[in-house]
């Protein structure tokens, strides 16, 4: 009997929980709901239906956990309360400031209906939040860092763009060597913004657009470049698409802290990802919190749950024993 | 109010546990037992005092949690089972192939009673098997590898001071650097023991013992050396105290995987450690799942349980609250 998943949203990360569906046996993809007209959206999946978003509740029946493929802004803080009524979701609600409320939010549908919601579920937040929990908890005294990249960023990509004379463009987040390495030498340095991440832009220019103008409307947007050295280079649509069409990502969360009576010890933990295709490996994630929120249904448990509320072996696929003499 | 914490054995891992306490407000050292003679031993903390191991009855009531600080061949397989019958317990049980049997003797003893039991506690098994089991639920389609190192190896260390003409000696397991660079370039390479690691040693030889034949000895030595490729280097005492007095240790979990419709993107998931000493960082991921027991056990929950087995919210002194605000 497999664990009977819906998606919510088919853009890359809804075409990335497909995937990531396939690569698990006791997962089997039922449907997908989409804003579009069904018949515009074709999925890879054979034998799967594409439905309009308002015949959701007609397949209520047919689907154990509903994963939510919507965006932070606008979608989710609507959607997961809405659809945590009816069914256990999974979110990857990625707006750090604004959990709490859409915890309290979700929690609150999810408790009275019985269902487990499971939001902010990737990697950042996701696999790093756990890293920086469990590191943090093992040394207390010590401090953490995170960095980003190398890896597209999509709020920066789409600043670019905004840009007077820009016809396209993508940015590349890239983590800075000298601060990694301060880092992992265990002297706990302050860094700035501007130590820590260098930013890289690929920007196409209109036709006879002015590209000293350009580059200085860049560099000096405030929050999105000002803070940091940005290298601007200017290319052909052609080569954009040839050369910058993936959607790579990764990172690291170091924790450098001290042991011993007077602190005698110094420790490094470091966990970093290195991505080809941030949607797929943020669906790879949200799948696995999928097959656990079904789980933690079964069990009768309710209500809004993070990474931090799931013991690891719900994740798996195999049993406590297989876990045990295989993993541990 | 603290948690109270009692350690049985006071060698290198309980002094670890010792230390790791005083960094933790939540947590407070009540009492040490010990095999030896108790006047002598002396503890770091002051006003903690240090009783026979015949005398732990007494005392049941002043501790929540008892850390058990024995070696895994003869100590834990008896202590665990035994100490589970009255108290939360945690241990750092580590030969991997007995685990199931271990978990099946603890789990007996603590469902009976009632109290929580966590056994394997540590890095490896214990962080290490966390990462093995995240990154290989994530990306089921891929591979992971395990480095240990650069580290001290008790075993080793000690199966280089039973070669006839060594006084004493130090062994460092240290991973190969073109097998790591493999790895993380996401081409599954299959890795004999020979290409993982290699083994340094610093032997001390007794006055006039035929140096060519140690070397010889140590580097077929089965099961320990003659898979590897073995640097045998022959030092002073002195030598060995100045400069190989540490604990070091560390290593890698690396999982190299794919996703997309057709396999055709790659993922590296990378988790490592760089330890100045071992067992104060085994005692430090002791501590936090000590809370975890504790908390575990407020809330009616009993048996034997592994890092796999609880939720990563359980071992952190923040609330829920702050977790999701400040760490998510």
């Amino acid at each position: 009997m497999s664990i009977r998943i819906g998606i919510m949203g088919y853009g890359n990360l809804g075409r990335g929980i497909e995937c990531a569906v396939k690569q698990n046996n006791d997962l089997e993809l039922v449907a997908v709901f989409t804003r579009r007209p069904p018949e515009t959206v074709s999925v890879l999946t054979q034998g799967v239906k594409v439905y309009h978003v308002d015949e959701v509740m007609q397949h209520k029946d047919e689907i154990d956990v509903m994963i939510l493929c919507g965006g932070s802004a606008t979608d989710l803080p609507a959607q997961t309360p809405e659809y945590a009524r009816h069914f256990h979701v999974v979110d990857s609600f990625d707006t750090h400031a604004r959990i709490p409320e859409h915890f309290a939010a979700v929690d609150s549908s999810a408790s009275q209906s019985g269902h487990v919601a499971v939001i902010s579920c990737g990697w950042d937040p996701g696999m790093f939040s756990l890293n920086r929990l469990y590191a943090g908890t093992i040394l207390p005294d010590g401090k953490d860092y995170t960095f980003w990249g190398k890896g597209v960023s999509q709020g920066h990509s789409d600043a670019i763009r905004r840009v007077e004379g820009v016809v396209d463009g993508k940015q590349y987040t890239i983590p800075i060597d000298e601060a990694l390495e301060a880092v992992r030498s265990g002297k706990n340095p302050e860094l700035t913004t501007r130590q820590k991440h260098l930013r890289e832009c690929f920007v196409v220019p209109a036709e006879g657009a002015d590209l000293a103008k350009i580059e200085q409307d860049i560099k000096t947007m405030p929050n999105y470049f000002a803070d940091y050295d940005t290298i601007v280079h200017f290319i052909t649509k052609e080569e954009l698409v040839r050369d910058h069409s993936g959607i790579p990502h990764g990172g690291f969360v170091i924790r450098s802290g001290k042991t011993g009576w007077e602190g005698e010890n110094s420790h490094i933990i470091e966990y970093s990802l290195k991505l080809d295709s941030n949607p797929e490996f943020t669906a790879s994630v949200i799948v696995a919190y999928a097959r656990a929120a079904y789980r933690l249904g079964q069990e009768g448990t309710k209500g809004c749950k993070t990474v931090f509320d799931i013991a690891p072996a719900y994740l798996s696929p195999l049993s406590g024993d297989e876990l045990r003499a295989h993993l541990l």
